[in-house]
């Protein structure tokens, strides 16, 4: 379904893609059937020879019925594919076995954003995230994440990390090129920067500001690894255009936050990063760009993953478009000294200091 | 997503296909959006020029962070395209806005089957159709059609019908080609093939076998319509193994009957029908066969489809392929006189007689 090359499909071709998206839950559900119920692992070791229906039954348990009602769906989608009268594990059925991405987001839409996507129409009409009602009556997303449960906690948890580790990795080398003893992470989630950081090197203090639950689970999580006698809590709600934040911070890091809020408030907690950065501060913002990415299906991932800002997040933020970010950042009162493509995940390193 | 050869996707690709595939179902919801807030009929109105993000916004209401969030993945999934700034319908997006078979898929998924798919797992394991518990405590779908609320009611319907009265348009022709006296519907449903056969023969009389609650629905349908004078009504729960059927009919008609049963229990009935025909009895069966279809995408259909059956109508049934069902007709003592294959919408007719 993702779309490369912008040429119109022939007619007969537009209405077998149409089929095709009436019908994409239920591709969804099989996919997950099919690696859930045990299918794609039991095809995977049998190799290219494949198993027969009856086989794939004492495998993974299920009738004949629901092997052939299932394995016919998965030969359309081409999970499978047909070698005489066995079935045989396809390259999308391994990729959805072994791909950690892959199963990372297909857990995410499993277990967190599947319902409330539906709510998606009425979330763009209202600019509120109507689908988290799924979960929980708080006003965004962040509100309720110390309340949300198993398994949408630990998919959502896994979903956020996986591509926050990413771009730590990437970004601690580079924020300690300038040896900074005071580090304040704006936006601080779980504490995994933090937690980063602290390691990294065993002098430099770290300021938290995060939701008053958020930074509760950051405490117990650092404290756990031994490192809370550097850090300093802020509780903060970021929307509050009162609040301040940190001063006297070497470099403040603010890393994949910006999309979770609206452009108005981007501008408003970009303002006052400036009012609390020195000459000598360095804002490190890193962002996920869906206009700079490299492969179709990366820009693709993100565009979808916006709508879960959408529908179940915020209601009105995203991942920016970088055309998008940039004339916010110039409005704050912030310059951009350079800029880091493609580290971590795709993501983008901003480094920006006052405009003086 | 629809897959047309047996090759093997390179690891890239399969990477890329997996991804759309986590994140399908909100390629289903952005296609609502773009289909129901009108932002696909106003680009249709445009032509080739198409709108720029802002006159699309005052089109469709939407702020310009939705318009923006919204097409942005819209373009990813094709149903739009780019011109220089401003945006086009694609040739997806149109066939989404004007084609009925794609608007009556698209609607029998957003109303009825959506939430109930998630649960096609259990289903699968328990061939119980676990998903239908999100309507009501039934434990079949046909249980429940009586009871069921709108919007997924008339979507239901609309769906149901959709493929069914292209298949009753080919079928009452050949039926009256014998000159039958008595029809017996066996499925009658809401009575829509029983109404066509009334209207083509103004002597003809016709007995209907369902459900009682169904039977109701369409006993009002056809006084309605000024034709029940002609009818009888058999209250059936075919399921029932003691339950006959009418005996005396010059014709039997189960019209996509057939899907919404188990294997044995296709036999079951089938052997009724044969004890309650004479030499001369006809019995017309309609079913859809994935595996007879000329395009790839009704045989994509087809087979997810069948996946609701198992997940939200019976749990044990789908849409049969020829190879699975021709053995069952044997088995209950039926020989196929004639099969005419691409009939209606893609249905089969097959035309059977007692083996005597």
């Amino acid at each position: 379904m993702i779309r490369k090359k912008r040429t119109r499909l022939p007619t007969g071709q537009a209405r077998s893609a149409a089929q095709s998206l009436a019908f994409a839950p239920f591709a969804f559900w099989a996919a997950i059937a099919m690696r859930d119920q045990g299918l794609l692992d039991a095809l995977e070791r049998a190799g290219a020879e494949g198993l027969s229906e009856q086989a794939l039954g004492e495998a993974s348990g299920l009738s004949t019925y629901a092997v052939s009602v299932l394995t016919d769906f998965a030969l359309d989608i081409g999970l499978i594919e047909r070698n005489g009268e066995r079935l045989a594990l396809a390259a999308l059925g391994s990729v959805l076995l072994n791909d950690e991405l892959t199963r990372v987001n297909m857990d995410f839409t499993r277990d967190f954003a599947y319902h409330g996507m539906a709510r998606l129409p009425e979330a763009l009409a209202e600019e509120r995230p109507a689908g988290l009602a799924h979960f929980g009556p708080w006003a965004t997303l962040y509100e309720g994440l110390s309340e949300l449960k198993d398994p949408a906690a630990s998919s959502w948890f896994r979903f956020d990390q996986f591509f926050s580790e990413r771009a730590f990795e990437a970004l601690v080398p580079r924020i300690f090129e300038r040896h900074p003893t005071h580090v304040v992470d704006v936006g601080a989630n779980t504490g995994n920067l933090a937690s980063r950081v602290l390691r990294h090197d065993r002098e430099v203090q770290v300021t938290l500001v995060d939701l008053p639950d958020v930074l509760a689970l950051a405490q117990q999580r650092l404290s756990d690894e031994g490192l809370a006698d550097r850090i300093r809590l802020h509780p903060a709600q970021l929307l509050d255009p009162a609040l301040e934040l940190p001063a006297g911070a070497d470099a403040m890091v603010m890393s994949q936050l910006l999309a979770c809020f609206s452009e108005p408030e981007i501008v408003s907690i970009l303002k006052r990063a400036v009012s609390a950065m020195g000459p000598e501060t360095r804002l490190y913002i890193i962002e996920l760009f869906p206009d700079v990415q490299i492969h179709d299906a990366a820009r693709y991932s993100l565009n979808a993953i916006s709508l879960y800002f959408t529908a179940m997040a915020t209601g009105n933020s995203r991942f920016y478009r970088r055309d998008q970010l940039l004339p916010l950042l110039d409005q704050a009162g912030l310059k951009l000294e350079s800029e880091h493509e493609q580290i971590g995940q795709g993501h983008s390193l901003l480094v920006c200091r006052r405009q003086d």
